[in-house]
């Protein structure tokens, strides 16, 4: 028998797709499923299966999946919901492996629905079928850049997104995108009639393009089952988890959403707390997190040096603070050694170290970040407008000033490079806030490729860095009970 | 003696102003003065003070400003600390009316600078000039598009923001405009040795563009006397404040930044609920909750209905039952209208209302939000992805399909159109998701132009919601004890 990763191989790698109910219809999942996967970058084999059409999308068309030539690695289902045993008998036919059940209708509608699910079930079961759904909204894979869940292909990165909710899955994907989050996959789970949350995790665990694994999940199948994978995989690799229907009102959503039962609130935050599961409180809050934990090492311990100038610094420690992170004062050496780099009437450095208004250059700044990071009491850094001086051509609007611009930009990805390098000499963390909304700069594209996670905001970076700690403790504890 | 309104006026209307310190060196404020004064808007009097360059950016210098032929409303400063109280009785000695002061290296860094700084503002006091800072970062008013503050000038709007703190205060004065938020004011208010926080409070008070005003605060410098004026200001306006310091470590930092006392968080919780100061604990929170203060009715209490599909649905109703807000059930009478707008698999319509994934039209949606509003158990309305038809266009990538997408966009036009006219209709507030950072079209635009805010995530919006819940019953208490 095969293993559950051989068996989703064909899911998130297939050298060829057939969309059994593709469609020309615009509003039709059956033409999204197959426009996607012509426009967006997957590059095995499309076959169109619709017995109306002679063609679709400009492909000719089967009458079915049998009369496909070639083999299929993956089938995507769109056909009404009483259609669905019928194609899926044929998928098992056809010797397919894997399917992606897009179609509405089951279980989430009733026991007419549960009834037919189950049979759909057995029957691909029986078929050797492995399928995600039904009720879901696609899967991204950038193994192949294989995409049904999107407008457009997503960023390829290191963060699997495993989603219960197949339009919400899809709007945070889109946003992680915008904020220049990389996916290696998103699942749309959907009614987990098949493939359950567990599943995907104990594939994801052996997935070399994912780093981090995110959840948005409203209510556990197989809790028991996702409980012992969950235990074993927060060895290797952080699992971060946003739980829907944490309140009454919530969770009475979600059994008309999913037939979820979102259950007690605080028996899930015992599970998280004994398991290891990163919980975050806010959905968009997943992605910012992950970032952090995908890219920068992790921190033996929770002691924090900032730097930033005036408010930055201030409301830096209060997040910090707020989320038990320590800001230990610096020893009199290190105060004296950093007053050199400071205008005169800056302040004696504390932590957090203002630069109080200075000009700096990008290396004086980077050997500040050095000086503190090579300190034992300090187990990662936070810097708020790294490398200053090229926001200075941004901000301030030199006209006609190429000269002074190029030499400061020049200083920026000298300090970038620098700074990029220190995160692997000294095994500590650095998290960046660059309010990059409007400093879209060469120096936030050096930080971001060489994996120094670039934020909004000093509360992300401060969420980031606890998050940071506290897998840092999780998978001590999880390694020492093995 | 003029009112401190009359006093106020030409800082923050005037008809000229000079910029003593006026500098070609980039680094310097003296350039950023006169430069963002010359090109981002300004168009009464610039005059450039300099004694040693017979230029400065392109414009003649007056050696000082008692060379000025003309009057001057607005003294900008920005030469070193020691030249600030020279300066000041030139600008008494002139009748100069008001002036901002950039220059830092007063109170801020100790003894001697507090010595220095007193002797300006007794200099400035005796000469009849009130003025802002020193150590801040110059201020913005909509009102003459003077903008010494920002590198572009920000969008025009009715949200005031008063900051202790000038590169955060500027930080967020930037994601505010990248969200499309509109400043009246924004007031980097530095030291306070002459005007502070209560001054500017009760100058925008009166002051017809704003209709929200917002504060980054570190500390009350005269406690007693903000408190007074803010508890007249709630009955007309509301009052949005992020106070910085509120752990240990940040209380820490205020020290050292703004020589602020942060004192006892449990006091100023205490002074904030006393009052009825709209209190956020994020930073960035304070302008999505201005957003909906300044734009949306009031509700008259804090039941909500809620429009989402799935996830989208049940993450919003966690995020509004986890603020206080009640979510009531629907109906039987409301439940039977709406199902005639849903699909078949589609369940009864709870509250969240799921539309299941149906393609509806704009009109439809709109009459469901009607219908909803017009429910006397209703107070307020939050819909995600409203007017989705057109969010299909650019979400699914129609290609070649031009008829489609342009009755796509003319009915969500219309819907839109529809939409904006309900919260006058009804005098209840709407509040949209939009994820928009992928769906920048017309809809987004249309809505934003009614006043209906569009945010990113369902926890903003129920944010939003709260604040407004929680003013209308601030209001409703201040103005009943009058």
């Amino acid at each position: 028998m095969k293993t559950i990763v051989e068996q989703l191989e064909p899911l998130f790698k297939p050298e060829s797709v057939a969309v059994i109910g593709a469609s020309n219809t615009p509003a039709k999942w059956g033409f999204r499923m197959i426009t996607r996967l012509l426009q967006t970058g997957y590059r095995g084999a499309i076959y169109a299966v619709n017995p109306h059409e002679p063609k679709v999308a400009n492909q000719p068309t089967y009458r079915s999946i049998a009369d496909i030539p070639g083999k299929v690695d993956l089938a995507v289902i769109t056909v009404p919901a009483s259609h669905v045993p019928n194609v899926m008998q044929d998928c098992a036919n056809k010797g397919v492996p894997a399917a992606v059940l897009i179609t509405a209708g089951f279980a989430e509608v009733g026991y007419e629905g549960k009834v037919l699910e189950d049979k759909v079930a057995k029957i691909a079961r029986e078929g050797g079928v492995r399928f995600v759904g039904p009720n879901g909204m696609g899967i991204w894979s950038a193994a192949g850049m294989l995409n049904l869940a999107f407008g457009k292909a997503p960023l390829a990165g290191p963060i699997a997104f495993v989603s219960q909710s197949g339009t919400f899955g899809v709007a945070l994907s889109e946003i992680a995108g915008a904020k220049g989050y990389g996916l290696s996959k998103f699942i749309s789970i959907g009614n987990q009639a098949d493939l359950a949350a567990e599943d995907y995790l104990e594939y994801l665990a052996t997935d070399e393009e994912t780093k981090v694994v995110v959840f948005y999940m409203e209510g556990l199948k197989n809790g028991r089952r996702f409980i012992d994978v969950a235990k074993q995989v927060v060895k290797q690799k952080p699992i971060i988890i946003f739980k829907a229907g944490r309140t009454d009102a919530g969770s009475k959503a979600t059994q008309s959403h999913t037939a979820s039962l979102a259950g007690s609130d605080e028996i899930f935050e015992a599970v998280c707390s004994q398991v290891g599961l990163i919980r975050v409180r806010e959905a968009l809050h997943t992605f910012d997190v992950a970032e952090a934990l995908a890219h920068q090492p992790l921190p033996k311990g929770k002691r924090v040096a900032i730097l930033g100038s005036g408010g930055q610094g201030v409301v830096t420690a209060d997040a910090c603070a707020s989320l038990g992170l320590e800001i230990p004062e610096l020893d009199s050496d290190t105060v004296r050694s950093l007053m050199a780099g400071l205008p005169p009437h800056a302040p004696p450095p504390r932590n957090p170290v203002d630069f109080a208004g200075s000009v700096r250059t990008a290396k004086e700044e980077a050997a500040v970040v050095e000086k503190l990071m090579s300190r034992d009491y300090i187990d990662g850094i936070i810097c708020n407008t790294p490398l200053n001086p090229a926001a200075f051509g941004s901000t301030f609007g030199f006209t006609g000033m190429n000269k002074a611009l190029i030499d400061l930009a020049k200083s920026a990805i000298e300090g970038a490079d620098l700074f990029s390098s220190l995160p692997a000499k000294y095994g500590k963390p650095i998290l960046t806030v660059r309010f990059r909304r409007f400093s879209q700069d060469i120096v936030v594209d050096i930080l971001k490729g060489a994996g120094i996670p670039v934020y909004d905001t000093p509360e992300e970076t401060a969420r980031a860095m606890e998050a940071l700690v506290r897998y840092a403790e999780i998978r001590e504890r999880a390694q020492a009970k093995t």
